[in-house]
Protein backbone atom coordinates (compact mmCIF):
# COMPACT_ATOMS: atom_id res chain seq x y z
CA UNK A 1 0.00 0.00 0.00
CA UNK A 2 0.76 3.37 -1.03
CA UNK A 3 2.59 5.35 2.13
CA UNK A 4 -0.06 8.03 3.11
CA UNK A 5 1.54 11.60 3.60
CA UNK A 6 2.58 12.11 6.95
CA UNK A 7 -0.35 14.34 8.40
CA UNK A 8 -3.63 12.14 7.03
CA UNK A 9 -3.88 10.04 9.68
CA UNK A 10 -3.37 12.22 12.27
CA UNK A 11 -5.77 14.28 10.84
CA UNK A 12 -8.25 11.11 10.01
CA UNK A 13 -7.89 10.36 13.93
CA UNK A 14 -8.75 13.86 15.07
CA UNK A 15 -12.11 13.53 12.57
CA UNK A 16 -13.22 10.24 13.81
CA UNK A 17 -12.87 11.47 17.49
CA UNK A 18 -14.57 14.33 16.91
CA UNK A 19 -17.56 12.75 15.23
CA UNK A 20 -17.47 10.35 17.92
CA UNK A 21 -18.31 13.13 20.67
CA UNK A 22 -20.64 15.00 18.30
CA UNK A 23 -22.80 11.64 17.10
CA UNK A 24 -22.40 10.95 21.11
CA UNK A 25 -23.82 14.51 21.97
CA UNK A 26 -26.38 14.50 18.72
CA UNK A 27 -28.10 11.43 19.74
CA UNK A 28 -30.61 10.90 22.18
CA UNK A 29 -29.08 10.00 25.85
CA UNK A 30 -29.75 6.30 26.49
CA UNK A 31 -31.06 7.03 29.82
CA UNK A 32 -34.14 9.31 28.41
CA UNK A 33 -37.57 7.50 27.36
CA UNK A 34 -38.18 5.43 25.48
CA UNK A 35 -34.65 3.82 26.82
CA UNK A 36 -34.31 0.81 24.70
CA UNK A 37 -34.78 3.02 21.55
CA UNK A 38 -32.68 5.25 22.07
CA UNK A 39 -29.95 2.36 23.50
CA UNK A 40 -30.05 0.88 19.76
CA UNK A 41 -29.88 4.26 18.28
CA UNK A 42 -26.51 4.91 19.90
CA UNK A 43 -25.35 1.23 19.62
CA UNK A 44 -26.00 1.29 16.02
CA UNK A 45 -24.22 4.55 15.88
CA UNK A 46 -21.11 4.75 18.39
CA UNK A 47 -17.70 3.10 18.65
CA UNK A 48 -17.32 2.08 14.69
CA UNK A 49 -16.94 2.92 11.39
CA UNK A 50 -14.27 4.36 9.75
CA UNK A 51 -16.58 7.81 8.90
CA UNK A 52 -15.78 7.70 5.33
CA UNK A 53 -18.73 9.87 4.66
CA UNK A 54 -17.52 12.17 7.30
CA UNK A 55 -14.18 12.51 6.35
CA UNK A 56 -15.39 13.85 2.55
CA UNK A 57 -17.44 16.57 4.73
CA UNK A 58 -14.60 17.73 6.35
CA UNK A 59 -12.61 17.04 2.50
CA UNK A 60 -14.67 19.26 1.21
CA UNK A 61 -15.36 21.43 3.46
CA UNK A 62 -11.80 22.71 3.60
CA UNK A 63 -12.06 23.40 -0.06
CA UNK A 64 -14.44 25.76 0.82
CA UNK A 65 -13.07 26.75 3.47
CA UNK A 66 -16.15 25.74 6.03
CA UNK A 67 -16.34 26.55 9.91
CA UNK A 68 -15.37 23.10 11.45
CA UNK A 69 -18.75 23.07 13.64
CA UNK A 70 -21.05 23.52 10.55
CA UNK A 71 -18.95 20.25 9.12
CA UNK A 72 -19.58 18.61 12.18
CA UNK A 73 -23.17 18.88 11.94
CA UNK A 74 -23.51 17.97 7.96
CA UNK A 75 -20.84 14.83 8.71
CA UNK A 76 -23.45 13.65 11.39
CA UNK A 77 -26.18 14.26 9.16
CA UNK A 78 -25.05 12.08 6.60
CA UNK A 79 -23.47 9.75 8.58
CA UNK A 80 -26.90 8.94 10.36
CA UNK A 81 -28.24 8.18 7.09
CA UNK A 82 -25.24 5.68 6.34
CA UNK A 83 -26.02 4.20 10.08
CA UNK A 84 -29.83 4.10 9.48
CA UNK A 85 -29.43 2.21 6.14
CA UNK A 86 -26.97 -0.06 7.72
CA UNK A 87 -28.92 -1.40 10.50
CA UNK A 88 -31.97 -1.90 7.68
CA UNK A 89 -29.67 -3.70 5.40
CA UNK A 90 -28.76 -6.19 8.54
CA UNK A 91 -32.49 -7.10 8.87
CA UNK A 92 -33.07 -10.97 8.26
CA UNK A 93 -35.36 -9.98 4.98
CA UNK A 94 -32.54 -7.90 3.92
CA UNK A 95 -28.87 -9.46 4.03
CA UNK A 96 -29.60 -11.03 7.25
CA UNK A 97 -26.04 -10.50 8.77
CA UNK A 98 -25.23 -11.16 12.34
CA UNK A 99 -21.84 -9.44 12.66
CA UNK A 100 -21.50 -5.50 11.75
CA UNK A 101 -18.59 -3.44 12.52
CA UNK A 102 -17.32 -6.49 14.78
CA UNK A 103 -20.09 -6.74 17.22
CA UNK A 104 -23.25 -8.19 16.95
CA UNK A 105 -26.04 -6.61 14.39
CA UNK A 106 -28.43 -4.55 16.12
CA UNK A 107 -31.11 -7.32 15.37
CA UNK A 108 -29.41 -9.62 16.92
CA UNK A 109 -28.49 -7.60 20.11
CA UNK A 110 -32.15 -5.71 20.51
CA UNK A 111 -34.45 -8.10 18.22
CA UNK A 112 -35.61 -7.21 14.57
CA UNK A 113 -38.51 -4.58 15.67
CA UNK A 114 -36.77 -2.34 17.89
CA UNK A 115 -34.30 -2.54 15.18
CA UNK A 116 -36.51 -1.57 12.08
CA UNK A 117 -37.44 1.31 14.46
CA UNK A 118 -33.91 2.14 15.54
CA UNK A 119 -32.97 2.71 11.70
CA UNK A 120 -36.31 4.81 11.14
CA UNK A 121 -35.72 7.15 14.09
CA UNK A 122 -31.85 7.78 12.72
CA UNK A 123 -33.43 8.80 9.61
CA UNK A 124 -35.40 11.16 11.03
CA UNK A 125 -32.39 12.32 13.13
CA UNK A 126 -30.54 13.24 10.55
CA UNK A 127 -33.06 15.45 8.65
CA UNK A 128 -33.61 16.69 12.30
CA UNK A 129 -30.04 17.84 12.54
CA UNK A 130 -29.61 19.35 8.82
CA UNK A 131 -32.57 21.52 9.77
CA UNK A 132 -31.87 23.05 13.28
CA UNK A 133 -28.14 23.73 12.98
CA UNK A 134 -27.15 26.99 10.89
CA UNK A 135 -25.04 25.17 8.81
CA UNK A 136 -25.11 27.87 5.67
CA UNK A 137 -25.20 31.67 5.79
CA UNK A 138 -28.54 31.68 3.66
CA UNK A 139 -31.17 29.19 4.38
CA UNK A 140 -32.56 28.93 1.47
CA UNK A 141 -28.86 27.36 1.05
CA UNK A 142 -29.36 24.76 3.68
CA UNK A 143 -33.10 24.24 2.73
CA UNK A 144 -30.88 22.92 -0.49
CA UNK A 145 -29.03 20.64 1.56
CA UNK A 146 -31.66 19.12 2.86
CA UNK A 147 -33.18 18.38 -0.35
CA UNK A 148 -29.45 16.90 -1.49
CA UNK A 149 -29.54 14.47 1.64
CA UNK A 150 -33.04 13.26 0.95
CA UNK A 151 -32.61 12.74 -2.56
CA UNK A 152 -29.56 10.56 -2.13
CA UNK A 153 -31.22 8.31 0.62
CA UNK A 154 -34.25 7.72 -1.27
CA UNK A 155 -35.58 5.75 -3.84
CA UNK A 156 -33.51 7.51 -6.46
CA UNK A 157 -30.60 7.26 -4.63
CA UNK A 158 -29.30 4.61 -1.75
CA UNK A 159 -32.61 2.89 -0.60
CA UNK A 160 -33.55 2.62 -4.74
CA UNK A 161 -29.73 1.21 -4.93
CA UNK A 162 -30.28 -1.41 -2.27
CA UNK A 163 -33.62 -2.60 -4.06
CA UNK A 164 -32.11 -3.26 -7.33
CA UNK A 165 -29.31 -5.03 -5.27
CA UNK A 166 -32.18 -7.20 -4.28
CA UNK A 167 -33.59 -7.94 -7.62
CA UNK A 168 -30.43 -8.52 -8.75
CA UNK A 169 -29.37 -11.28 -6.30
CA UNK A 170 -28.77 -14.94 -8.35
CA UNK A 171 -28.73 -13.37 -11.71
CA UNK A 172 -25.35 -11.78 -13.65
CA UNK A 173 -25.31 -8.23 -14.47
CA UNK A 174 -23.80 -6.31 -17.27
CA UNK A 175 -21.56 -3.60 -16.26
CA UNK A 176 -23.74 -0.66 -17.04
CA UNK A 177 -26.28 -2.69 -14.93
CA UNK A 178 -23.52 -2.90 -11.93
CA UNK A 179 -22.94 0.64 -12.37
CA UNK A 180 -26.69 2.43 -12.11
CA UNK A 181 -26.45 -0.12 -8.49
CA UNK A 182 -23.56 0.93 -6.97
CA UNK A 183 -23.70 4.32 -8.15
CA UNK A 184 -27.34 4.74 -6.47
CA UNK A 185 -26.62 2.45 -3.20
CA UNK A 186 -23.31 3.29 -2.22
CA UNK A 187 -22.05 6.20 -4.79
CA UNK A 188 -25.30 8.96 -3.98
CA UNK A 189 -24.73 9.26 -0.59
CA UNK A 190 -20.72 9.35 -1.12
CA UNK A 191 -21.58 12.26 -3.49
CA UNK A 192 -24.35 13.93 -0.76
CA UNK A 193 -21.21 14.30 1.31
CA UNK A 194 -18.71 15.92 -0.81
CA UNK A 195 -21.87 18.42 -2.00
CA UNK A 196 -22.92 19.01 1.80
CA UNK A 197 -19.44 20.06 3.21
CA UNK A 198 -18.90 21.82 0.06
CA UNK A 199 -22.27 23.73 0.96
CA UNK A 200 -21.34 24.49 4.43
CA UNK A 201 -18.71 26.96 2.90
CA UNK A 202 -18.67 30.02 0.80
CA UNK A 203 -20.35 29.24 -3.22
CA UNK A 204 -17.89 27.56 -5.15
CA UNK A 205 -17.57 28.40 -9.06
CA UNK A 206 -19.55 26.55 -11.54
CA UNK A 207 -16.19 24.63 -12.97
CA UNK A 208 -14.83 23.86 -9.44
CA UNK A 209 -18.47 22.47 -8.59
CA UNK A 210 -18.34 20.85 -11.45
CA UNK A 211 -14.24 19.14 -10.99
CA UNK A 212 -15.88 18.50 -7.06
CA UNK A 213 -18.82 16.52 -8.33
CA UNK A 214 -16.73 14.71 -11.12
CA UNK A 215 -14.28 13.47 -7.74
CA UNK A 216 -17.84 12.40 -5.71
CA UNK A 217 -18.78 10.62 -8.61
CA UNK A 218 -15.54 8.71 -9.31
CA UNK A 219 -14.68 8.07 -5.41
CA UNK A 220 -18.41 6.79 -4.95
CA UNK A 221 -18.09 4.26 -7.62
CA UNK A 222 -14.47 3.27 -6.57
CA UNK A 223 -15.72 2.64 -3.07
CA UNK A 224 -18.12 0.27 -4.15
CA UNK A 225 -15.39 -1.53 -6.31
CA UNK A 226 -12.94 -1.96 -3.44
CA UNK A 227 -15.79 -3.32 -1.44
CA UNK A 228 -16.40 -6.27 -3.41
CA UNK A 229 -12.93 -6.50 -3.81
CA UNK A 230 -12.46 -6.80 0.08
CA UNK A 231 -15.53 -8.87 0.21
CA UNK A 232 -14.01 -11.85 -1.88
CA UNK A 233 -10.19 -11.21 -0.98
CA UNK A 234 -9.99 -10.44 3.15
CA UNK A 235 -11.31 -12.19 5.93
CA UNK A 236 -13.88 -11.31 8.56
CA UNK A 237 -11.66 -10.71 11.18
CA UNK A 238 -10.14 -7.69 9.20
CA UNK A 239 -12.99 -6.57 7.87
CA UNK A 240 -15.07 -6.35 11.00
CA UNK A 241 -17.98 -7.38 9.04
CA UNK A 242 -19.25 -11.29 7.61
CA UNK A 243 -16.49 -11.72 4.54
CA UNK A 244 -17.26 -13.80 1.12
CA UNK A 245 -20.99 -12.89 1.75
CA UNK A 246 -21.50 -11.63 -1.49
CA UNK A 247 -20.86 -14.77 -3.46
CA UNK A 248 -22.32 -16.70 -1.00
CA UNK A 249 -25.64 -14.84 -1.42
CA UNK A 250 -25.65 -14.29 -4.96
CA UNK A 251 -25.23 -11.06 -5.51
CA UNK A 252 -23.72 -9.67 -8.66
CA UNK A 253 -20.19 -7.45 -8.21
CA UNK A 254 -17.43 -5.94 -9.81
CA UNK A 255 -15.57 -9.24 -8.79
CA UNK A 256 -17.89 -11.41 -10.42
CA UNK A 257 -18.37 -9.40 -13.50
CA UNK A 258 -14.47 -8.63 -14.18
CA UNK A 259 -12.30 -10.89 -11.52
CA UNK A 260 -10.51 -9.89 -8.67
CA UNK A 261 -7.23 -8.37 -10.90
CA UNK A 262 -9.08 -6.56 -13.18
CA UNK A 263 -11.22 -4.65 -10.34
CA UNK A 264 -8.22 -3.54 -9.07
CA UNK A 265 -7.24 -2.01 -11.43
CA UNK A 266 -10.64 -0.48 -12.11
CA UNK A 267 -10.28 0.91 -9.18
CA UNK A 268 -7.17 2.55 -9.65
CA UNK A 269 -8.23 3.93 -12.64
CA UNK A 270 -11.21 5.29 -10.91
CA UNK A 271 -8.61 6.71 -8.18
CA UNK A 272 -6.50 8.62 -11.07
CA UNK A 273 -9.82 10.24 -12.41
CA UNK A 274 -10.93 11.12 -8.88
CA UNK A 275 -7.56 12.99 -8.32
CA UNK A 276 -7.26 14.23 -12.30
CA UNK A 277 -10.87 15.61 -11.02
CA UNK A 278 -8.90 17.95 -8.18
CA UNK A 279 -6.44 19.10 -10.25
CA UNK A 280 -6.26 23.44 -10.37
CA UNK A 281 -8.41 23.09 -7.32
CA UNK A 282 -4.78 23.46 -5.32
CA UNK A 283 -3.55 22.65 -1.95
CA UNK A 284 -7.21 22.98 -0.78
CA UNK A 285 -8.11 20.01 -2.08
CA UNK A 286 -5.60 18.26 -0.87
CA UNK A 287 -7.38 16.32 1.94
CA UNK A 288 -10.12 15.46 -0.54
CA UNK A 289 -6.76 13.55 -2.98
CA UNK A 290 -5.26 11.88 0.32
CA UNK A 291 -9.11 10.34 0.66
CA UNK A 292 -9.35 8.98 -2.79
CA UNK A 293 -6.18 7.32 -1.79
CA UNK A 294 -7.02 5.92 1.55
CA UNK A 295 -10.57 4.85 -0.28
CA UNK A 296 -8.97 2.61 -2.81
CA UNK A 297 -5.84 1.54 -1.08
CA UNK A 298 -7.50 0.78 2.16
CA UNK A 299 -7.34 -2.89 2.95
CA UNK A 300 -10.44 -3.34 5.36
CA UNK B 1 -73.58 10.86 14.81
CA UNK B 2 -73.74 14.48 14.93
CA UNK B 3 -74.64 15.22 11.14
CA UNK B 4 -71.70 17.39 10.30
CA UNK B 5 -72.69 21.08 9.12
CA UNK B 6 -73.47 21.30 4.84
CA UNK B 7 -70.44 22.42 3.77
CA UNK B 8 -67.93 19.89 5.43
CA UNK B 9 -68.17 16.55 3.25
CA UNK B 10 -67.73 18.40 0.16
CA UNK B 11 -65.06 20.15 1.57
CA UNK B 12 -63.05 16.91 2.77
CA UNK B 13 -63.77 15.11 -0.62
CA UNK B 14 -62.42 17.98 -2.18
CA UNK B 15 -59.24 17.99 0.18
CA UNK B 16 -58.97 14.21 -0.52
CA UNK B 17 -59.07 14.08 -4.48
CA UNK B 18 -56.75 16.70 -4.63
CA UNK B 19 -54.19 14.69 -2.51
CA UNK B 20 -54.35 11.90 -4.43
CA UNK B 21 -53.53 13.92 -7.50
CA UNK B 22 -50.63 16.17 -5.59
CA UNK B 23 -49.13 11.92 -3.60
CA UNK B 24 -49.77 10.94 -7.43
CA UNK B 25 -47.45 13.29 -8.82
CA UNK B 26 -44.92 13.72 -6.18
CA UNK B 27 -44.42 9.77 -5.93
CA UNK B 28 -41.68 8.69 -8.75
CA UNK B 29 -43.43 7.24 -11.75
CA UNK B 30 -44.14 3.46 -11.82
CA UNK B 31 -42.37 3.40 -14.61
CA UNK B 32 -39.45 4.24 -13.39
CA UNK B 33 -36.39 2.37 -12.23
CA UNK B 34 -36.34 0.17 -9.88
CA UNK B 35 -40.02 -0.30 -10.92
CA UNK B 36 -40.68 -2.60 -8.01
CA UNK B 37 -39.85 -0.21 -5.12
CA UNK B 38 -41.12 2.50 -6.84
CA UNK B 39 -44.72 0.63 -7.53
CA UNK B 40 -44.59 -0.48 -3.60
CA UNK B 41 -44.22 3.25 -2.97
CA UNK B 42 -47.28 4.14 -4.90
CA UNK B 43 -49.30 1.10 -3.99
CA UNK B 44 -48.78 1.84 -0.24
CA UNK B 45 -49.74 5.56 -0.57
CA UNK B 46 -52.37 6.26 -3.19
CA UNK B 47 -56.11 5.41 -3.05
CA UNK B 48 -56.73 5.16 0.70
CA UNK B 49 -56.69 6.66 3.94
CA UNK B 50 -58.71 9.66 5.03
CA UNK B 51 -56.26 11.49 5.05
CA UNK B 52 -56.79 13.07 8.38
CA UNK B 53 -53.48 14.61 8.32
CA UNK B 54 -53.83 16.57 5.27
CA UNK B 55 -57.57 17.68 6.21
CA UNK B 56 -55.88 19.10 9.66
CA UNK B 57 -52.47 20.69 7.90
CA UNK B 58 -55.29 22.19 5.34
CA UNK B 59 -57.85 23.39 8.11
CA UNK B 60 -54.90 24.81 9.91
CA UNK B 61 -53.87 26.90 6.64
CA UNK B 62 -56.84 28.64 6.14
CA UNK B 63 -56.26 29.60 9.95
CA UNK B 64 -53.57 31.68 8.84
CA UNK B 65 -54.11 32.42 5.88
CA UNK B 66 -52.20 30.34 3.75
CA UNK B 67 -52.34 29.24 -0.27
CA UNK B 68 -53.45 26.37 -1.33
CA UNK B 69 -50.70 25.19 -3.32
CA UNK B 70 -48.58 25.16 0.07
CA UNK B 71 -50.81 23.76 2.02
CA UNK B 72 -50.74 20.38 -1.00
CA UNK B 73 -46.89 20.09 -0.24
CA UNK B 74 -46.93 20.37 3.15
CA UNK B 75 -49.69 17.66 3.61
CA UNK B 76 -48.18 15.63 1.13
CA UNK B 77 -44.71 15.78 3.37
CA UNK B 78 -46.68 14.64 6.78
CA UNK B 79 -48.99 11.93 4.86
CA UNK B 80 -45.92 10.21 3.41
CA UNK B 81 -45.01 10.09 7.14
CA UNK B 82 -47.95 8.46 8.05
CA UNK B 83 -47.93 5.76 5.13
CA UNK B 84 -44.28 4.66 5.63
CA UNK B 85 -44.62 4.38 9.14
CA UNK B 86 -47.48 2.22 8.33
CA UNK B 87 -46.19 -0.35 6.07
CA UNK B 88 -43.55 -0.74 8.63
CA UNK B 89 -45.76 -1.09 11.17
CA UNK B 90 -47.89 -3.83 9.37
CA UNK B 91 -44.53 -5.60 9.05
CA UNK B 92 -44.10 -9.55 10.33
CA UNK B 93 -41.54 -8.04 12.93
CA UNK B 94 -43.78 -5.64 13.92
CA UNK B 95 -47.81 -5.84 13.92
CA UNK B 96 -47.64 -8.78 11.04
CA UNK B 97 -50.88 -7.79 9.65
CA UNK B 98 -52.15 -8.46 6.52
CA UNK B 99 -54.93 -6.42 5.65
CA UNK B 100 -54.72 -1.90 5.51
CA UNK B 101 -56.95 0.67 4.32
CA UNK B 102 -59.29 -2.62 2.55
CA UNK B 103 -55.83 -3.75 0.32
CA UNK B 104 -53.39 -6.37 1.35
CA UNK B 105 -50.33 -4.86 2.89
CA UNK B 106 -47.41 -4.11 1.30
CA UNK B 107 -45.14 -6.71 2.59
CA UNK B 108 -47.91 -9.46 1.30
CA UNK B 109 -48.09 -8.09 -1.97
CA UNK B 110 -44.22 -7.80 -2.46
CA UNK B 111 -42.29 -9.09 0.23
CA UNK B 112 -40.91 -8.04 3.40
CA UNK B 113 -38.21 -6.36 1.79
CA UNK B 114 -38.96 -4.53 -0.68
CA UNK B 115 -41.92 -3.46 1.86
CA UNK B 116 -39.05 -2.06 4.40
CA UNK B 117 -37.68 -0.11 1.49
CA UNK B 118 -40.27 1.64 0.62
CA UNK B 119 -40.73 2.41 4.05
CA UNK B 120 -37.27 3.99 4.51
CA UNK B 121 -37.35 5.96 0.60
CA UNK B 122 -41.08 6.94 1.58
CA UNK B 123 -39.57 9.05 4.48
CA UNK B 124 -36.67 10.49 2.36
CA UNK B 125 -39.23 11.43 -0.21
CA UNK B 126 -41.29 13.46 2.60
CA UNK B 127 -38.52 15.66 3.26
CA UNK B 128 -36.94 16.04 -0.28
CA UNK B 129 -40.88 17.41 -0.72
CA UNK B 130 -40.92 19.77 2.13
CA UNK B 131 -37.35 21.31 0.90
CA UNK B 132 -37.83 21.42 -2.56
CA UNK B 133 -40.68 23.46 -3.14
CA UNK B 134 -41.46 26.90 -1.72
CA UNK B 135 -43.97 27.05 1.45
CA UNK B 136 -43.00 29.86 3.25
CA UNK B 137 -42.08 33.36 3.05
CA UNK B 138 -38.85 33.42 4.74
CA UNK B 139 -36.63 30.08 4.39
CA UNK B 140 -35.79 30.17 7.70
CA UNK B 141 -39.31 29.43 8.23
CA UNK B 142 -39.25 26.65 6.15
CA UNK B 143 -36.25 24.95 7.35
CA UNK B 144 -38.23 25.19 11.01
CA UNK B 145 -41.19 23.16 9.35
CA UNK B 146 -38.21 20.40 8.27
CA UNK B 147 -37.41 20.18 11.96
CA UNK B 148 -41.08 20.18 13.13
CA UNK B 149 -41.57 17.22 11.05
CA UNK B 150 -38.46 15.61 12.02
CA UNK B 151 -38.88 15.70 15.45
CA UNK B 152 -42.32 14.52 15.51
CA UNK B 153 -41.56 11.48 13.24
CA UNK B 154 -38.13 10.50 15.25
CA UNK B 155 -37.59 8.63 18.67
CA UNK B 156 -38.95 11.86 20.67
CA UNK B 157 -42.09 11.36 18.52
CA UNK B 158 -43.74 8.80 16.09
CA UNK B 159 -40.79 6.20 16.28
CA UNK B 160 -40.81 6.41 19.80
CA UNK B 161 -44.42 5.81 20.44
CA UNK B 162 -44.09 2.52 18.27
CA UNK B 163 -41.46 1.53 20.64
CA UNK B 164 -43.18 2.20 23.71
CA UNK B 165 -46.18 0.10 22.02
CA UNK B 166 -44.25 -2.28 21.17
CA UNK B 167 -42.57 -2.90 25.13
CA UNK B 168 -45.89 -2.69 26.34
CA UNK B 169 -47.69 -5.65 24.29
CA UNK B 170 -48.91 -8.07 27.14
CA UNK B 171 -48.86 -5.25 29.70
CA UNK B 172 -51.25 -3.05 31.68
CA UNK B 173 -50.46 0.73 31.36
CA UNK B 174 -51.64 3.26 33.30
CA UNK B 175 -53.39 6.28 32.59
CA UNK B 176 -50.20 8.43 31.98
CA UNK B 177 -48.53 5.52 30.55
CA UNK B 178 -50.88 5.50 28.06
CA UNK B 179 -50.67 8.81 27.30
CA UNK B 180 -47.34 9.09 27.10
CA UNK B 181 -46.88 6.28 24.72
CA UNK B 182 -50.08 7.75 22.63
CA UNK B 183 -48.86 11.64 22.53
CA UNK B 184 -45.97 9.91 20.16
CA UNK B 185 -47.72 7.31 19.01
CA UNK B 186 -50.40 9.45 16.95
CA UNK B 187 -50.46 12.87 18.58
CA UNK B 188 -47.05 14.01 17.52
CA UNK B 189 -47.72 13.46 13.79
CA UNK B 190 -51.42 15.24 14.01
CA UNK B 191 -49.52 17.90 16.44
CA UNK B 192 -47.32 18.47 13.42
CA UNK B 193 -50.12 18.90 10.50
CA UNK B 194 -51.14 21.96 12.34
CA UNK B 195 -48.28 23.42 12.84
CA UNK B 196 -47.48 22.58 9.65
CA UNK B 197 -50.70 23.99 7.69
CA UNK B 198 -50.06 27.18 9.84
CA UNK B 199 -46.58 27.79 9.40
CA UNK B 200 -47.48 27.76 5.28
CA UNK B 201 -49.55 30.89 6.18
CA UNK B 202 -48.82 34.49 7.71
CA UNK B 203 -46.87 34.24 10.83
CA UNK B 204 -49.84 33.38 14.30
CA UNK B 205 -49.66 35.99 17.65
CA UNK B 206 -47.99 34.01 20.16
CA UNK B 207 -51.72 33.40 21.71
CA UNK B 208 -52.98 31.86 18.40
CA UNK B 209 -50.29 29.76 17.87
CA UNK B 210 -50.69 28.96 22.04
CA UNK B 211 -54.68 28.13 21.46
CA UNK B 212 -53.57 26.09 17.92
CA UNK B 213 -51.39 24.03 20.03
CA UNK B 214 -53.97 23.18 22.51
CA UNK B 215 -56.05 21.96 19.95
CA UNK B 216 -53.65 19.83 18.37
CA UNK B 217 -52.72 18.35 21.50
CA UNK B 218 -56.37 17.50 22.09
CA UNK B 219 -57.40 16.18 18.36
CA UNK B 220 -54.26 13.83 18.72
CA UNK B 221 -54.71 12.42 21.82
CA UNK B 222 -58.86 12.01 20.84
CA UNK B 223 -58.07 10.25 17.85
CA UNK B 224 -56.12 7.69 19.53
CA UNK B 225 -58.46 7.06 22.00
CA UNK B 226 -61.41 6.91 19.29
CA UNK B 227 -58.99 4.53 17.11
CA UNK B 228 -58.90 2.33 20.24
CA UNK B 229 -62.99 2.14 20.74
CA UNK B 230 -63.17 1.40 16.74
CA UNK B 231 -61.04 -1.48 16.79
CA UNK B 232 -62.93 -2.38 19.93
CA UNK B 233 -66.12 -2.04 18.28
CA UNK B 234 -66.19 -1.89 14.66
CA UNK B 235 -65.60 -4.47 12.09
CA UNK B 236 -62.96 -5.46 9.92
CA UNK B 237 -64.62 -4.67 6.88
CA UNK B 238 -66.04 -1.21 7.82
CA UNK B 239 -62.35 -0.51 9.00
CA UNK B 240 -60.86 -1.40 5.95
CA UNK B 241 -57.84 -3.17 8.97
CA UNK B 242 -58.06 -6.06 10.89
CA UNK B 243 -60.66 -5.12 13.71
CA UNK B 244 -59.94 -6.62 17.13
CA UNK B 245 -56.63 -6.37 16.84
CA UNK B 246 -55.67 -5.11 19.82
CA UNK B 247 -56.84 -6.86 22.55
CA UNK B 248 -55.76 -10.07 20.58
CA UNK B 249 -51.93 -8.97 20.98
CA UNK B 250 -52.42 -7.84 24.07
CA UNK B 251 -51.74 -4.35 23.31
CA UNK B 252 -52.73 -1.93 26.06
CA UNK B 253 -55.63 0.48 24.68
CA UNK B 254 -58.22 3.08 26.28
CA UNK B 255 -60.64 0.34 26.08
CA UNK B 256 -58.77 -2.24 28.44
CA UNK B 257 -57.57 1.21 30.92
CA UNK B 258 -60.86 2.38 31.48
CA UNK B 259 -64.27 0.52 29.36
CA UNK B 260 -65.55 1.33 26.04
CA UNK B 261 -68.28 3.66 27.65
CA UNK B 262 -65.60 5.87 29.28
CA UNK B 263 -63.70 5.64 26.50
CA UNK B 264 -65.90 7.25 24.44
CA UNK B 265 -66.96 9.64 26.81
CA UNK B 266 -63.24 10.58 27.12
CA UNK B 267 -62.85 11.41 23.80
CA UNK B 268 -65.99 13.74 23.85
CA UNK B 269 -64.19 15.60 26.20
CA UNK B 270 -60.76 16.48 24.34
CA UNK B 271 -63.30 17.31 21.51
CA UNK B 272 -65.00 19.83 23.83
CA UNK B 273 -61.60 20.87 25.01
CA UNK B 274 -60.20 21.34 21.33
CA UNK B 275 -63.08 23.19 20.34
CA UNK B 276 -62.56 25.48 23.39
CA UNK B 277 -59.16 26.09 22.86
CA UNK B 278 -60.50 27.03 18.79
CA UNK B 279 -62.51 29.84 20.79
CA UNK B 280 -61.85 33.57 19.95
CA UNK B 281 -60.00 32.38 17.04
CA UNK B 282 -62.97 33.23 14.72
CA UNK B 283 -64.59 31.60 11.26
CA UNK B 284 -61.28 31.26 10.28
CA UNK B 285 -60.92 27.95 12.35
CA UNK B 286 -64.31 26.36 11.51
CA UNK B 287 -62.85 23.60 9.48
CA UNK B 288 -60.55 22.76 12.55
CA UNK B 289 -64.10 23.01 14.96
CA UNK B 290 -65.25 20.74 12.02
CA UNK B 291 -62.24 18.40 12.17
CA UNK B 292 -62.53 17.87 15.72
CA UNK B 293 -65.93 16.62 15.21
CA UNK B 294 -65.41 14.12 12.19
CA UNK B 295 -62.16 13.14 14.26
CA UNK B 296 -64.41 11.89 17.35
CA UNK B 297 -67.66 11.26 15.72
CA UNK B 298 -66.05 8.94 12.85
CA UNK B 299 -67.12 5.04 12.69
CA UNK B 300 -64.29 3.93 10.58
Amino acid sequence: MKTPEADFVPWMGAVQARMEAVLGRLLPPAQQAPMRLHEAMRYATLEGGKRVRPLLVFAAGELAGAEERRLEIAAAAVELVHVYSLVHDDLPCMDDDVLRRGKPTVHVEYGEATALLAGDALQSLAFQVLAEHRLADDPATQLDMVRTLALAAGSRGMAGGQAVDLESTGKRLDLPELEFMHIRKTGALIRAAVVLGAACGAPLAEAERARLDRYAKCIGLAFQVVDDVLDAAASTATLGKTAGKDSKQGKPTYVQAMGVARAREFAEELRRDAQAALAGLGGRARRLAQLADFIVLREF
